[in-house]
């Protein structure tokens, strides 16, 4: 069938979704909600940065599966990872990692995801999402704080033991979790109280009593904004301590993302980072970085919070996504509570997970990928910068500079331009609420930019 | 090396954990909680029935990783799963499954997990773990709950939608869902807030404001305790009423297990149950039926709630731990949410995993497992009720008639029989307060009966 074909690379023949997604996605939301669903996809023809879908429309994905897709669509070192002997026995021999691991889960841990670990960080609990993953930092966090409260060696009393199984204090604590309005932090009943992105999230379902600051709002260009940006910054960490220092319910930690990705792509400067991590130290309240997005070397660095040079690392740092498993790092071992099966649940993350995070690391280290994505972030924000200038209506507050591919910028319709992109060829995606935010793979290469660059102004030109 | 050769099946030739465990868990709890570890495993030669530690040591597993493998270590049919094509895809290009499913995941579903769909059932949505399952089938019964009193197709108001950023009602009501006394239902901020077992899962975290039953206390023999037994399950059903018409918190669903399991294998009869869903049914209350430990075949059915015989059957009916993978059934399509994006997240559990799970109904199908741990929980239950009659103090309240091999009893001193027990080469777990439960996998045979309730007499008798 011939076909509106757009380079060698990408052509789309039909509307998307296309008849045979249409069917697909029909037959499917009989059983399982499909509403959200843009196309179906042949993952056996997608490859590296390139998805295919069941009407044989090839798109450049610079969406990436929600920004979890880190070395491409069938890498061969990953292929190798699901091929391996270690991979079918985490398969079908699933272990209740806390009381009978495998023989080879501390080298899993040590040779594979410890090697990656936040500076300060020798210790992790394995989870298997991201939610998940700040849950159980929030559990910690919890423990942590009732710890040094009853005395170090305190044990437990009969009343805080009768009250915990009636939900009611001094057993189960009032105390809280602040984090910033429009984060995202996940979808379970704790992380969702500290979510704060959009009503869509969190509408009828209950939530815990828990103080939000704002996060900054910094206008651009940055180098035209300094002393409002510094003043806006300032007047976020003042509410931050105002509400660490008055909120009911006494706050155990703040957790934050380094790049607010799912509310709208907004970033801070370094200098709030660090006064952040002041506040929370002069107080002894844990800090607890979400790199569950920014996390695996997207932004240019290892981890995004790697940009801020702390001086002391963050308490816990949680991650998922790219990782293709999840979990958190930590450094303080009276983050592992007091006694044993406090931190527990039968299979604690899951090592085929593990496995392929492992692969995905070497994958990361071997090709050298996060010195690719700050390298070609740049020449890739270049290119977006100039299409600003021509277009601003359609593409202002162009942000992550720096930051590796993580870049966004706002637009009149986010909508219309990322349906007509996908109509030419290239799968993106929104966040906030008129923001199309870019998630390449780690494997994103500057031969691409031009097609990506070009394709936006093609459909900002079909949509003006 | 000799050792104290217990049978041609099974050998314990060192203390347990043996020195190359011990050894191996010191180094692994310098990065990850190792303190919950009975003994370090090797997979590789585990098999079947059986489990083999890094020391050599061979047992019989009736424990089965907290009752959650299914069908025997290497099992030869899900290592042709975890070998497959469609496992190497789903294992490397790892979707967002509610925006772009794999072709295959229609037919996943349809074919795998939907055939062993709860009568009444015919959609589900896919999780990660039992914690997850229930969570988000309590956000199911959440959204319902207010999809009803907003009133079909009623706009969310802009109240609703600002309040819900700031986790305050009418946005982010003050609805509860009911458990009972000595529940386990995970270990998330809202799955722990029904848990009510153990304080150690529960103790220093915060918790919402939702009630909880008493589970009846059943005495036993059942047949000499008819009349107090019927008391005991009304004085419940009455207090489950009393509490849905009372709580400040409008009661959205209550959740209950077939059989408590962590929590002490608990039983009801068929009628309590009855009562329960004729009382939801009453106070347009769902019912959850958490069948993450009892599905899955071993009671004798293949869910656990088959044996109630419901005229209407329970709304929601979770499910994780022997399927290899998890989630929640529901028939009602008003369960799903009035908009997309509400049940969300980015992978919506693990296709890798669901290609497991549907292995493994291949293999309780094929084999006719459901019925195996029925006969054979016959047998086992015959043989376990002449060791209590010889040794009452050891074992009694004998449990699990007519419920294939989820069978339990009380003992005097459990960590010590369990203790002995592993260390005689089997495998076995405890649960509630003074339990040993019985989990073997669903291919534990007649033939294992003898060397099972032979080596119990055995530790029986050297312990007392």
């Amino acid at each position: 069938m011939p076909g509106a074909i757009i380079d060698e690379t990408t052509w789309v023949t039909t509307e998307v979704p296309g008849p045979v997604s249409k069917q697909k996605i029909a037959a499917l939301d009989k059983v399982f909600d499909a509403r959200a669903v843009h196309f179906v996809v042949d993952y056996e023809k997608s490859h590296d940065n390139f998805i295919v879908d069941v009407d044989g429309n090839k798109y450049l994905d610079v969406y990436s599966q929600i920004a979890s897709i880190p070395v491409g669509y069938n890498n061969p070192t990953l292929i190798a990872a699901a091929k391996s002997p270690e991979m079918v026995s985490a398969l079908v021999n699933r272990p209740a990692t806390g009381n009978f691991p495998a023989e080879n889960w501390f080298a899993l841990l040590t040779e594979g995801l410890l090697r990656v670990a936040p500076k300060g960080h020798n210790r992790l609990f394995t989870a298997q999402s991201g939610s998940e993953a700040n849950e159980l930092a929030y559990k910690a966090a919890f423990m942590y704080y009732q710890r040094q409260k009853r005395g170090e060696g305190v044990e437990w009393s009969d009343h805080e033991i009768h009250t915990s199984l009636h939900n009611t204090s001094p057993g189960s604590p009032d105390l809280s979790i602040l984090s910033f309005k429009n984060s995202f932090h996940g979808r379970g009943f704790g992380s969702l109280s500290t979510t704060r992105s959009k009503a869509v999230h969190k509408l009828d379902i209950p939530s815990f009593d828990w103080p939000h600051a704002h996060f900054p709002a910094l206008k651009y260009p940055l180098e035209d904004n300094v002393e409002a940006n510094k003043a806006e910054e300032e007047a976020s960490l003042k509410e931050v301590e105002a509400l660490i220092t008055s909120w009911p319910n006494p706050v155990a930690a703040v957790i934050v993302e380094p790049i607010q990705s799912e509310g709208g792509d907004n970033h801070a400067s370094p200098a709030f980072f660090q006064g952040l991590r002041s506040i929370t130290k002069k107080h002894n309240v844990l800090l607890i970085v979400d790199e569950v997005q920014t996390g695996f070397g997207a932004t240019g660095s290892f981890w995004g919070h790697d940009h801020w040079n702390l001086t002391t690392p963050p308490d816990m740092v949680t991650f998922s996504k790219k990782a293709q498993t999840a979990g958190y790092f930590f450094g303080d071992e009276k983050l592992c509570p007091d006694k044993a099966y406090r931190q527990f649940n039968t299979w604690i993350g899951d090592a085929a997970r593990v496995l392929l995070c492992n692969a995905v690391i070497d994958e990361i280290l071997k090709r050298n990928l996060v010195a690719q994505t700050a390298r070609v972030g740049e020449q890739l924000y270049a290119a977006l910068e100039r299409v600003a200038e021509k277009y601003p209506e359609h593409v202002h507050n162009l942000r992550g500079k720096g930051q590796g591919t993580y870049i966004a910028f706002d637009t009149t319709n986010a909508a219309a331009l990322v349906k007509k992109m996908r109509s030419l060829g290239i799968n993106i995606g929104t966040c906030g609420k008129e923001t199309v935010r870019l998630r390449p793979m780690l494997i994103f290469e500057a031969e691409l930019v031009p097609k990506l660059v070009g394709t936006l102004e093609k459909a900002i030109l079909a949509i003006q």
